[in-house]
């Protein structure tokens, strides 16, 4: 314990030290292979058993999740050497902390007995997790050496879709009747050996498991032992349901500062509860997959995927861009005849469709976050449209005439100078239009409005900017 | 409370509520101004102090956190008349909780004895988190009205930087003496009213206040109350110091599914804690901020911000944009004598620089993803480039051939199709490159490498795509 209590450079050590073992383990592997001799081998192997065996020292010694942030910072062979090391009865708790690529990675090294041992050995809730990443055979075994009550505990799991408290939940939670005082609590408390983590209140029910209310815990402490429950007891702030989205439950735990929440049913029964812990997390994947997501990332990569893994990971998002790409190029074929007439346009049009598509992405990022907070309602919509519009009017004016004067100073064209601030205030507009459009549409439409917006509004500041600005010009110029 | 079970509904309904309300009161107004009769004002004034006294209760019904977040989703005018209506006792905390922009609003309209009273409601570090928007004659009279210990607490407080624990820190720990048995601890807390918000563990020191070790509340519980403090207290998982990065102590609490962890100085004397509820907000403002920036937004804006603001917000990346844009436009302006010989490369053009553009801001998100998780070390880095390299030219070769085809069908020219594959490959190759040297070399010069990176990369790839594709096609067609 005490090595982690300066934590962060401890790991990085850790990884240095683990690294220059594998590397060390390499060698000798590489000569092993390369001279035969047989003295030459054992004392090859002796040197690579030592190694080994600081190397499962050391990963003894971490933290679950120092050890599965070290998986994921090493190379898939050294990552597999690594594996094997990791005591049995650990293997469990680190599957849950790696990212799902590397998991997938670590499970394909174990067999099905070792599968199951390692599930066995986790809460319910946390075998639902893993669940998706398991063979079938696995979980049918450890399905059947649980208990009814735990059978019935992972059913209920696993029945809740990912985006749900449903799938955040676990039953962890101590429940009291609200008929006693607070000295039975103590005794009953006193009766385990200890508490759940995360376990800052009990959760007060009555005699057919309805949710009546919560006790904390540091109530508990400071109040008199005579005291009946139902005194101390107060209402829940936050009461979960767990067909309710999470990130409903991620906002109630940020805006009222929660540890846990009960998760009751329909009847009002508990059911679960949600630990902060495990909302942090949500939020950090989350947020991870929007920044994906945003990048055209499939999924979140294996920084040591196979290149063929990560060339399937990144090829929608190039497909896609493949598509819009060639209808930009189309609409810039319909005025070859212009461009041949004159070049300059040639030079100037990637001009005018960078700068909307880059005032597009701001307006959509700004409305998507506005939507995310729930800020938008039908009644200042509009207001926030024409003030976009404004915003985008005003700077197509500005960088606009900037650009204008560019275009006359390189070209001494005064004519074309106008085409361009013209056709930058025009599709910045557009832009703006579409900025709020798209993300606005797509919440109505039940889809998530920050899926894909991106893309959607380069395709049409593309297009739109090259049509706006070469339309003008051949009005205009040619 | 009761209301406050529903959550989610409910403050969605409030918000509808008060904008209701809100309307119906600048309906009175805009009537008042019209028709002057005195009987007639009477009238109006009373329905106006009829929605005033709703608004009112409603206001005062809520929790602080969901008045902010309703004062951050009503236009200035209306936000304003609803701040009037909260309760003074009240303003400090919504103060808290409102984002900056909006804050800067409602301070605007405070006058000097309000923000003091609000200001002498919070505890000494959130007077920290809020001085930066005070005015110093507010600081000065707030400091003048505490006792010298908070006085000492408030300026260490607003000594240490915005991104560090420090700043994070809150002083409301309960720490106790190594040397005593659980029934005093037990004594000592039930003299107090209630503990302080996240007490999961009381911090043992010793004679000097140096931290000793931990003391969880869940243990106390279930500990007989006979047996002396230092048997059953714990080592500290995470000691951490308050000149540390912010980043890292939020690392710690994700890994370690921490609710408090202890800070100390250089000489291990406790000198306050962070609690899980700062952390969450703090990880919450870092992604955001993320996203404005990856968006070219300075900083969060208030959506009702007016128009002039807003442009200001937006300028910077613009103006940015504008140069790497003409940047581009004069590479391309270099080659204008074989654009007018073929108009083709006009219209194809786009599609290189496009697709290579989507293409390298995809290879910095994994990288700069990796870097912020600790995954990159020296010895991988090199293994890293190969791959990207290898997943580009790949990626090259498949959608080169695509874009070659479609250039041969479209102009029924193979040469073009030829180079247009050829300009792929060689692109996406730089545009690999490019994706993950900016990002190591941004964190070796002490740089965050997610700021600008995707701008540079875009302005690399639009220059480079162009510039190559061209390139080759005066070579090899011209």
């Amino acid at each position: 314990m005490a090595e982690r209590q300066d934590i962060h450079p401890s790991v990085q050590e850790s990884l240095e030290r683990v690294t220059d073992l594998l590397h060390k383990h390499e060698l000798v592997e590489n000569l092993v292979h390369r001279r035969q001799g047989p003295r030459q081998e054992l004392v090859e192997n002796l040197v690579h058993k030592l190694h080994f065996v600081e190397l499962q020292k050391l990963l003894d010694a971490l933290h679950p999740a120092d050890v599965a942030y070290l998986l994921e910072s090493l190379p898939l062979e050294q990552r597999l050497v690594a594996w094997d090391l990791v005591k049995a009865e650990r293997e469990g708790e680190i599957l849950l902390e790696v990212s799902d690529a590397v998991r997938e990675t670590l499970i394909a090294q174990m067999d099905e007995k070792e599968l199951v041992a390692a599930a066995e050995q986790l809460d319910t809730d946390e075998i639902a997790d893993l669940a998706p990443d398991l063979p079938r055979e696995v979980i049918q075994d450890v399905f059947r050496s649980l208990s009814p009550e735990e059978r019935e505990q992972l059913r209920s799991a696993m029945s809740y879709p990912e985006e749900t408290v449903g799938a955040l939940m676990d039953f962890d939670m101590i429940s009291i009747r609200d008929d006693v005082t607070v000295e039975v609590v103590l005794r009953y408390l006193r009766r385990l050996d200890e508490m759940p983590d995360h376990t800052d209140q009990l959760f007060v029910v009555d005699r057919t498991g309805k949710l009546k209310g919560l006790l904390a815990v540091n109530r508990l402490v400071v109040t008199d032992p005579e005291t009946p429950l139902a005194t101390v007891m107060q209402p829940e702030v936050v009461k979960l349901h767990p067909h309710e989205k999470a990130q409903d439950a991620a906002k109630a735990f940020e805006r009222y500062d929660l540890v846990s929440a009960p998760v009751a049913d329909e009847d009002g029964k508990l059911i679960g509860r949600v630990t902060v812990d495990t909302v942090m997390d949500y939020i950090r994947e989350e947020t991870d997959s929007e920044m994906l997501s945003a990048g055209g990332l499939r999924e979140e990569e294996d920084i040591f995927a196979s290149v063929w893994k990560s060339v399937k990971n990144r090829w929608t998002w190039l497909a896609v861009n493949l598509v819009t790409a060639f209808i930009a190029s189309r609409v810039i074929g319909l005025f070859e005849g212009s461009i041949a007439q004159l070049v300059a346009l040639a030079a100037l049009m990637p001009i005018v469709a960078g700068i909307s598509g880059n005032s597009g992405n701001q307006t959509i990022t700004m409305i998507v976050r506005a939507l995310a907070l729930g800020q938008i309602t039908a009644a200042n919509a509009r207001k926030l449209f024409a003030k976009e519009i404004s915003v985008s009017a005003l700077n197509g004016l500005l960088w606009g005439g900037v650009v204008g004067l560019f275009a006359f100073l390189i070209y001494h064209n005064w004519q074309l100078g106008v085409v361009m601030t013209g056709a930058m205030v025009l599709s910045l507009v557009l832009a703006a239009v579409m900025g709020v459009a798209i993300p606005l549409t797509m919440q109505k439409l039940g889809r998530d409005p920050a899926l894909g917006a991106s893309v959607m509004i380069t395709a049409i500041t593309d297009s739109g900017g090259f049509f706006i600005f070469l339309g003008l010009a051949t009005v205009f110029l040619v």
